[in-house]
């Protein structure tokens, strides 16, 4: 994440019109040496292992937070605080309550608040918002969306943070539902109700040597075992407030996938259909179209008149997952130079987590849950 | 189905070696009209509209049950009865207490009973148990199964008797996931408990001009609404009696979807996709070939060492919808020659339907629900 | 091509409206016990293995041709002698000149002519030919043919007729760029000119034990090697008379595809692309879509309005090979009751050959060839 | 051009362990306006108009030539002079006596050249080599590849540099089987003969504006016209060394395609696909499978143990067009250090732009032409 995220810092002004230039001030993690030659690599200009120094500091307008999820919330608190803007990872903490705190004190602060969902702004899926937008699908009847990967199906992959809940929440739930859930409020629209289940098919793992931080390397864990504390799936069924009918199903346990995140949507007018594996294609089917040619057509998301698309290369050209980045950070950027806000935000982060704690509610209690009504 | 059916019964022995070549003696329906063209067409020898006369003749060995979902229980007890043969459409029976009745007699009877779930025998799908059953996709960790199609989706269409509770049992979910889950028991293994959504989108329908028995035909309707009393849509989460977890997804309205029965299987050691649109074809992910070449591989099912695939054409030739009728047929010639049983057969129609049952009880009452063990 | 002829003309009345259901009167082949089994299982009333014989009775009013293709010949032009109307088999001859004979036979005796390349009459392809013609792709400026086998990659593969100059004509050339020649002809127009290259791969072969002729059975060649004298590969530019550019490219060393028969169409308006192994579907571009949503969509050609759709199955419910045959037959059969012609013909046969001949003098002499303008 | 090189110069040290990181000197163009920009926007040191000025100064080790292929032979063959390292973009020359010159002028110098076909360098074709060289696909029988694209279809497009052939030697041919060729020689190996047809379909364009040198802009053509001199399309057939039969089709004129840079390789052992506008994908088939599952899969070419993508994301996050410049730099600086070559060069450009001219000769003669042996 360090990466991706100094990259795009350091690529945005070369692609896109940016009102400011971005300046790498201070970089900030745990363990110094690799933070070190990250800023040596990105060319930050100082570092630092306190996040409380860093989010205070005078030359400092906007804080980048891409940690464990379990530090969100107070970092974010923090930083608001201190009226820094934020540009803010997902998921936005460990459950809707943490998220409201952060949403509110973003709201006092006034600052310009950003929950990284980076595939929103894809030009593929930017470009199924514009047809949505445009009435291209009519009234939506379906969402259908799954994220899948398969990097912890060997029994030997250590327990790093992301399968313990008090560092990440929830598993393929919060890391990959987020995502889908994210997508459908954006193309759809919110959620009224959901009954889920989730499963999780190997209980306990070996422990990870003490330092390493999250990355799987080989030979990294120990013969000593820990108790696996989240989801491995969760497969969640959902109504939203228009009537429409969705599901959403994210697991790390689907070997051949590895960053499968897709959905369909199925309306009145026509129906989407994407894909991050092939994140430049979006498909797209029109009940409009003369009946004897209909079909899901292809459409390559790499025109001048896509979205973000022109900025980069010619037709055909294709872009990849780093791209949606600097995507994410031009928008930003012009949102605080504007003074307006930018979606998603905080006040996303409150609706997104209150429909997965629902669903982890309705999984734990085997029952249909409502979502609060914000 | 009247086509299909007597297609295929004229088909089976000339591309099978069949013990039996069977005779087409009586040909059975409301509307004598059409019924005189079917047998004309097809070569019944002689035709009634009373199925109780024809079920219980003589020279009729075995009854084949393609009518509309309620009348399926009568007819199958009565034919038991008489101790013909059984080859039954599916769904079986409007609800799980039917299938019971007809199961029970039809193992009093001692007859061959079969339940017409045709899409087992696409070799495409028949490749893939013949995979599960090798090992070659190790522990099932899910399903994924859809079945889409849009023909209900504009408002006009009329009120047909698969629109009405009382002929059909339920919508697109005794339709359709009967389908799916037939696959799922197939491939993957028993279902223990289920949580479901429904929908519809649609309330009123004008009612079809009297005579029309289902068909829709272009000005067929009056301008006299009724209501629709079974679901569009139905989505179903599943926890298999293995640990796997699964999701059943129906609907009829999902423009651009014609006949899109498909699925997904995820396990230790690989997975399976299957998609009907393209059922020549299935796809395979293993996690034993060299790591570097990994990837989803398409297997076209046509050749001579695939299942059925090499009674019809050269390799690369495809087959169709209606052969996967003579493939049914052909086993269960063979079956009452052996005196043995074939499978889907009214057992598994009683455990088919009680997690129908359960769904739809899950989707009214909004909790999960257990399935029964019988 | 016995079991593909006889299932289909005894299938045609049972699906189209046809003038004339067929009647299976004499069944002609050179070895007489697979002569009887065919003839059992499809009903041919009578066999024999003296073609002329056949050609010349009476109570025949169609031949159909379906031998080796060094026989077409003598065969058509006898039967054309005797006033029987024909179905004859692809390649039409071994050469343009006996293409001819035939031709001027068929054209004196007045009968209806048609030369077998089916897969003009699949709903796909019929559906190309109507977008063609509606000026759905403008003017065209390219086509992009190739058909692709594997069957005899194995060196061990028997020296059968098709492999031997005298009884095939050419190789992979004459047997797989004949369809793609008719297709393009049907597709774009006429071909003014060739270049081409051909390859042999291997050059000996085991020859087959005597009385097989032509079937590929395991353990059915000798220790006794015997030459190779048609091509493996056939690979064919084309200019159009019409000014577009193009290429036929055939070959049985293509491990992985089976049956792969495919085409692309490039125009001013738009492009088509097929591919028999999924022969239900047809893939189209327009460039009169909305800029932003342009791509190739995929028809699934199985709707009511699709060519010859409409006669089999509910939407998304997929054909397969054979049905190919039945539409020929079907118009066919319309044609001899209208008087009327079918295309292709004897006089499209001649085209094809002289287009096939050019491309293998090219291929000999190194130059580029002009077609005969007829 | 200047942007593509300028960022991969930019990233090639903080995605890869490379010997050097580069420092942009001194960026050269025709045009001051535009050039000021490029400085600014990738923080070119400082900038000049006059080549000569350029790759003669004392602190520029490396010359990256990008402008019109006319340029190139003066530019390099000076540079060469002065000592400088090459890294030149594709097509090498306007033809192959351009080609040697360069070659030698590069061996004299001893320097390290370097000829820019980064598709070599996409991971996925990478492990197409791989394989290749592993012998998972045995002897090779055939090469298909095509270069697809349509952005000039349009007749109003104007007569850009591009379109004359003193400025771009010749046109689809020059600019797109010049990568098709460079891929074949990569995966292959030589080639020994070829049989060429080019078409034009527009012949007269409007003149664009003075001053604008390439890009097309709305509006910058005026009235007066001017005559294409360069092909359009260019389809060649190919007998490689070993007996390989191939085709190398490019067009301009592909509606539908916009950078469509595919191939298909069969082998004996198996086969290859790749398609650059999927870039990250692989399609290889293998006979070595167990004879029921096989069939051609699609490696996503984004793990750790795939060629250069290890450098980037997580499996499954994908990378797009630019990154290829990247891999190329990366192997560029590396081979500097080492003192050793690397390819494709300026070797590699004489033997590829034999194979081009060859071509041209060959669809201007109407003759199959022989590719001289180096």
């Amino acid at each position: 994440m360090g990466k991706a995220h100094s990259n795009a810092w350091a690529k945005v002004a070369q692609f896109f019109d940016v009102p400011f230039a971005p300046i790498l001030k201070v970089a900030c993690a745990v363990h110094e040496g690799p933070l070190r030659n990250l800023a040596e690599t990105w060319g930050w200009e100082s570092i630092t292992t306190d996040w409380r120094d860093a989010v205070t500091r005078d030359d400092v307008d906007v804080v980048d937070i891409a940690v464990p999820t379990h530090l969100h919330r107070d970092i974010a608190v923090e930083a608001a605080k201190a009226g820094k803007h934020l540009f803010c990872e997902k998921p936005a903490a460990l459950d809707s309550r943490q998220a409201i705190e952060m949403c509110e004190a973003a709201a006092k602060a006034g600052i310009v608040h950003y929950l990284n969902h980076n595939y929103r702004r894809c030009p593929a899926v930017a470009l199924a918002k514009q047809l949505v937008d445009e009435g291209a699908i009519g009234r939506v009847f379906h969402w259908r969306g799954a994220y899948l990967q398969s990097w912890i199906t060997d029994e030997d992959f250590p327990l790093t943070w992301q399968l313990r809940k008090e560092r990440a929440g929830s598993g393929a739930h919060s890391d990959l539902n987020s995502h889908l859930v994210d997508l459908a409020r954006y193309l759809v629209g919110e959620i009224a109700s959901v009954s889920a289940m989730t499963a999780r098919f190997i209980r306990e793992r070996p422990l990870p040597f003490e330092g390493t931080s999250g990355a799987f390397q080989a030979g990294s864990s120990s013969q000593e075992m820990g108790e696996v504390t989240v989801d491995d799936a969760a497969f969640v069924l959902a109504e939203f407030a228009n009537g429409a009918l969705g599901s959403f199903e994210s697991s790390r346990f689907a070997p051949g996938r590895k960053n499968y995140n897709c959905f369909e949507i199925y309306g009145s007018g026509g129906s989407l259909a994407f894909n991050l594996e092939r994140m430049n294609e979006l498909r797209y089917f029109s009940t409009m179209d003369a009946a004897h040619t209909q079909g899901f057509r292809t459409i390559l998301a790499t025109e001048e008149l896509h979205p973000y698309a022109g900025r980069w290369w010619p037709p055909g050209h294709i872009i990849g997952y780093e791209h949606t980045f600097v995507h994410a950070m031009a928008d930003f950027l012009t949102a605080i130079h504007k003074g307006k806000g930018i979606r998603p935000n905080f006040y996303d982060a409150v609706r997104e987590m209150q429909v997965l704690d629902a669903a982890l509610e309705s999984a734990g209690e085997g029952r249909r849950v409502q979502v609060p009504v914000t």
